[in-house]
């Protein structure tokens, strides 16, 4: 049987792009994996967590194993929202929704904001899962540059004026990760941020601010799009992800009551309660900024190590981005495609997210690559780099 | 600013409908809840789930608190394949995704299948949270009466002849929960069955088969919609909310590989692996018959001691469904609006579901109500069916 003709014709579309995960290199367990995206594991607070866990199952029994009825996970939007404030987000104008990751908010946005007939526009590149979950939804995906202080504003009110004057639809949405950007590890300057908050207000579109990475900054705090937004034109992403750890799969979204309550429709009784009760007392535990003060100096550090190594044993027309804070850095390697080297640095114990992927057009990604200094420790981000400089090397010997 | 503009056409539409958890009676805390489908609590295996969990965590340390790489969450699959076999499913044909409980599973089906052109048909009355998703994406519900013997087919077979005749869209779906079904607690006869998999066959559409309550049989196993199905029509919906614990938010559907994919690529990595972990192991416990058996004989008791309760207790020409397993019955009180009756009743300290939650179209369901006899001890069914028929009867005499 087809079963094909059961899908919307919108889904059928949709399967012209790549299933999710085909980004992830086949990286063989002793290689050095610095395609990881994930929290440093001596980082995971595993034996805290364990700990609020069981309290929480000995304290509510059967309470956070139904539906509702957990106290605790009553509790977290609360402790979401305290977070909120401490990053200097007044949260008292908007709804706070708890997610299941910041995926499952841009799922949620994409869900109710856009259909084929609706435009998006991401930064290129930027997070692939981001991109994945827009195409299932519209092909018309705009990517706007981005440069060492971010999204190109000047090129996307370009776009924009132009998409106008030729009564071409204008996108419903801007998806940004201002902060440590995913995959580049640069930050938006202040005046980007204000000019893109003024073509939101001229051009009438929400800004997806994800911020994951925002509280893990080496030397300043950047200020969110949020704290500058003063007309309601942003929804901002929080995650856990981070900052405790991406299993626990906690995200949030903030934004105007209206967004957010429809949002809430779609999402149902989709929580998951034993964690965000396990969750909600952790946060409770109150060490919040020592512990977000001690992931700041070990990213740090990685991030110098990293830096370092790039310095000593890259060959000298590689070049790459110095992030002030977040989890990565993107490498630019004249004439290498960084997707065909990808089995040679498997091959020699070295693993990379390949440019490509990050991409709506594959080909403006192609020679670049990001590297995670998040989850390898600082003697294996060391050799890591040693041996993504042989492979470049070797690469470029090829024929 | 108006924010209802960048939502889609299909999801503004979709406002019109209740939102969801319109039908949770605001019942006091000392009520006896006989709305609440929970597990009772005292069957609710906490502390060895509290075990598996502590187990998990010691074991694996940081691995099920990343995204990706518990070998407990890995195995989940297979555990829930397992139980697939144990209920008389040969597998192997089909794809099982896990999901957020039966309802993401519905969520997908419906988010892949349906937009605002095309038709599903559900039992009348249904689960409400069904009808909630469904009316998320298209407003051409219809609904079909169920009797004593399930789904009248015979009727569904003659709008399925009249709408071909009048060239009507036929359903894309068919939702149906044949075993011990929510709100009713009816099962479908195995002619009925037949024939619905026939309908399936000659009109090609597919059947949502939500088999959640089908292992609590209290005499014989229901043979499932799956295990009949020849051709490739049935997507099966299993759960473990009643059989170990809702806030657990562990389902799956299991069917054809190509709409299976297709439901993975929009549920992407939004699955809890610290949880999905947990539940293997305690799945790997390997004591599941007898504690499926134990379930079975306990809420058998507690049907024995509802219906005992309504016999002795109800008025005379109130009437209800004896079911053969699952959580629920349904009663029919002539002359009575049972959504008008329930702050009667709350006040009197006893809940139930108000019977046009249910429906597509509420009047269908005004006479009705829903009660479980899963959630409050055989003691609170009694008082509970005793302030029940008292408010009845009060209700009555209301002017």
């Amino acid at each position: 049987m087809q079963y094909r003709e059961f899908l919307t014709d919108a889904v059928g579309a949709s399967l012209q792009y790549e299933a999710p995960g085909g980004w992830i290199p086949a990286a063989p367990p002793e290689c050095i994996r610095l395609h990881t995206g994930y929290p440093a594991p001596s980082l995971v607070p595993v034996d805290q967590l364990a700990k609020t866990m069981a309290d929480v199952l000995e304290g509510e029994r059967d309470l956070p194993l139904q539906y509702l009825g957990s106290p605790s996970a009553a509790r977290l939007r609360g402790c979401i929202e305290h977070l909120m404030g401490l990053r200097g987000i007044d949260v008292s104008k908007d709804l706070t929704l708890v997610t299941s990751g910041s995926a499952e908010a841009i799922d949620l946005i994409s869900r109710t904001c856009l259909d084929a007939a609706s435009v998006v526009a991401v930064e290129s590149p930027t997070y692939m899962e981001a991109i994945e979950t827009f195409h299932n939804y519209t092909d018309q995906v705009l990517s706007i540059p981005i440069d060492a202080e971010g999204l190109r504003t000047d090129l996307f009110e370009n776009l924009l004026v132009e998409r106008k004057s030729r009564q071409l639809q204008l996108p419903k949405l801007v998806y940004t990760i201002p902060s440590f950007h995913n995959p580049t590890g640069v930050t938006m300057s202040v005046e980007r941020r204000k000019h893109l908050l003024q073509l939101a207000s001229r051009f009438h579109f929400l800004i997806v601010e994800d911020d994951a990475y925002g509280e893990l900054y080496f030397a300043n705090r950047p200020i969110t799009l949020k704290e500058l937004d003063r007309e309601g034109y942003v929804l901002y992403l929080g995650s856990l992800s981070k900052v405790i750890a991406p299993g626990l799969r906690i995200g949030w979204v903030t934004g105007p009551s209206t967004l957010i309550s429809t949002f809430d429709r779609f999402k149902k009784d989709l929580g998951h309660p034993l964690v965000e009760a396990a969750v909600a007392r952790y946060l409770e535990l109150g060490d919040w900024n020592l512990r977000i003060t001690r992931l700041r100096e070990a990213y740090r550090r990685r991030r110098d190590v990293l830096l370092g190594a790039l310095t000593e044993y890259m060959p000298a027309d590689v070049t790459w981005v110095e992030p002030q804070g977040g989890y990565f850095t993107w490498l630019y390697i004249p004439g290498v495609n960084t997707l065909s080297m990808l089995p040679l640095a498997l091959a020699a114990g070295v693993s990379y997210v390949a440019g490509e992927h990050f991409c709506v057009h594959p080909k403006d990604g192609i020679q670049n690559l990001r590297l995670s200094f998040s989850y390898v420790d600082e003697q294996d981000l060391i050799r890591g780099v040693q041996r993504l400089s042989d492979v470049i090397k070797a690469a470029r010997r090829l024929p």
